[in-house]
């Protein structure tokens, strides 16, 4: 419960244990409400130096419910950073070569300008007040921070899922400023059942009275039941249907019969009410709205007149998309689609599929054959941009 | 809110607009639950004669959130009967020629004894005082039912989803009394991903604080949110990704572009909002507890030490079993287990795997290609039981 607590907190969510880079009432942030955002902030962690010729950094984007601490201890749960069998010192993602930044996306809940912050308008945290946030306005605001490093062009951008979308919009916005995009486990859309998940989980949150139209904060209660429920139903999406046999099948939890009740005797039970339980500890139940709404507003192709290649046309990128067989959540179909928009926007693109059980999580598990495919692209877009190799 | 009135005033629920069958107590229900449900009651419609040899009967078992109206008007929605395309004078389910029965599953609220029907020793609804029921209880259940008829042997057992379930236990249970038997996109056990979505159902009611640890029925409220949720998340179950995609994809609902709100931009968000909202007018909460656990305890193969053909050794019932390509709730794999089991039993069965793209509801809708299945299995099992053709 200290995490919750920590959360609850309006110190720790305005000064998180991260760096935090504010912006004033000279430096809004466009919105495509339509709106500017101003004051704002952007929560963020780097790890490594820039070089001198700043054409080191490469930018990690996360997914729905990550975090800037991609690669350190988490302050709130203690445990690893999110990719840290990925990225640090000696790593696949070598910090000693390389600037990684990671930031907490606009309309978050770790120190970066979302429903939780003062509305200066009010004095009071936003809640729904906050417009509504799209994939573009993240980039949007991390660019401003790519900008306050004087980078003018990212090595890389990556990311899977949620941070998969931003690597997309990222070289569609900015194709001038990433010299390679590898987006991993997403797609240029959010699908009709993808949006029907999520409009399940906020259906859940704001069924939940002490959500109290998003101005919990004022209660001192907070929706934990919904986003519990919420979590729970996102949470079987993010695996596989084999994955969840292979691990928990009809095994029942700590007996050896079946209870005739209602408690939970299957260990699949205990595992997602688990999930839900702990998911209310580190997450605000408004950034779950904000976030699952920028997902499901996400579509690149509608974006650039219909046609996704046009995103694209005349990009200098190089890409590389991974997908996982047995992600149900982003079929390979999404990412095959992406590919096909590339090749006929004439861009550099490589495409690796991945045979898994894992699910769309593959992406977060240390999964040789996806380090594999980072390393190699990595390896080739560094000699490319004439990075020494090690 | 007629609908919704009618589930609230007890008498309705004592008192439906169906046959009814009272068991006193010299009749009780022996539950798998170890206890004995006494007095309990069916609920029941019957459509067409018996005839003189009583070898006309045909047993139809609904899903979850059936009922017994599956050939008439439904008093509580005033829909047609669930399965009316089906079933019906000069039908493919001839009620000229058989004798249909389909009664409200023990459990449910529409009649039968659930956990909506009042509690003998208290006077007051059951709630969760009721013991946790199981398929093999809903049908045994409907065996007293049978007997009442006077039915030795049922001409043929079917239905689709938790019917299914009901069919194969049935077969199992009764194999003397089953002379046909034809179980639709269902399996012999329910599998990890499906009770992690019954799971998250039961999670949504139960955090609902109108649910009262199900005792509503005394507060005057009914837990109608938290039901809500729990079928959105459902019914996406019901679906394929590609039927969604293709009936409403990214469409936005009445409205030339985004909002940037939380209201239902989408079509498939006010389409599942609208599944929610009508659901809770017409099913009880405590029942959907109920029979959701009644299908994650369903595993035929463990009730018969581990191996699923032991369930039908020395069966002489004639089994046809259909699935439906795009179903991932019950996915053909779940009926070819079946097969195979009954393969080794040396059963006489069939098997069609159905090409559509409209899920596992494939069974409720008018698929030509269902019912030739079903016309060309009861016509071949009516010639075999010496029922006089057409």
């Amino acid at each position: 419960m200290a995490a919750a607590r920590a959360l609850k907190s309006r110190n720790e969510v305005e000064n998180p244990t991260s760096k935090v880079l504010k912006f004033g009432a000279d430096k809004p942030l466009a919105l495509a409400a339509g709106v500017m955002l101003s004051p704002f902030q952007i929560a963020y962690q780097t790890y490594g130096t820039l070089n001198e010729a700043r054409s080191n950094a490469i930018l990690v984007c996360h997914a729905l419910t990550g975090d800037q601490h991609v690669a350190n201890d988490n302050p709130v749960t203690g445990k690893p950073g999110w990719w840290d069998v990925l990225i640090g010192p000696g790593k696949i993602i070598d910090t000693d070569r390389f600037f990684v930044i990671c930031s907490n996306v606009i309309g978050g809940c770790l120190g970066s300008t979302g429903p939780a912050s003062i509305n200066p308008a009010t004095d009071k945290p936003y809640g729904l007040d906050l417009p509504v946030i799209t994939i573009k306005d993240m980039v949007r605001a991390q660019a401003m921070l790519v900008d306050h490093f004087g980078i003018d062009r990212l090595f890389c951008v990556l990311g899977g899922s949620m941070g998969g979308m931003q690597v997309l919009e990222w070289a569609a916005s900015y194709p001038e400023r990433v010299f390679s995009a590898l987006p991993i486990a997403a797609g240029a859309r959010h699908s009709a059942q993808n949006i029907a998940f999520n409009e399940v989980g906020r259906q859940a949150v704001m069924a939940d009275p002490d959500w109290h139209g998003g101005t919990y904060f004022e209660t001192g209660k907070r929706p934990e039941k919904g986003l519990a429920v919420a979590r729970m139903a996102a949470h079987i999406t993010y695996l596989s249907e084999a994955a969840l046999h292979r691990k928990f099948g009809r095994n029942l939890q700590d007996r050896d019969a079946l209870t005739f009740g209602f408690d939970a005797d299957f260990q699949i039970e205990s595992y997602l009410r688990h999930q839900g339980m702990t998911f209310v500890d580190r997450f605000d139940a408004n950034s779950y709205l904000y976030l699952t709404r920028a997902m499901d507003y996400f579509d690149l192709a509608a974006d650039h007149g219909g046609l996704l290649a046009n995103a694209f046309v005349g990009t200098s990128t190089r890409f590389c998309l991974v997908s996982f067989t047995s992600d149900w959540l982003f079929p390979t179909e999404e990412s095959r689609a992406v590919v096909h928009a590339l090749n006929a926007a004439g861009a550099s693109v490589s495409f690796v599929e991945i045979e898994t059980d894992r699910g769309h999580d593959a992406f977060l598990l240390d999964e040789p054959e996806l380090f594999a495919a980072i390393n190699g692209f990595l390896r080739s877009a560094a000699r490319a941009r004439g990075l020494e190799e090690l």
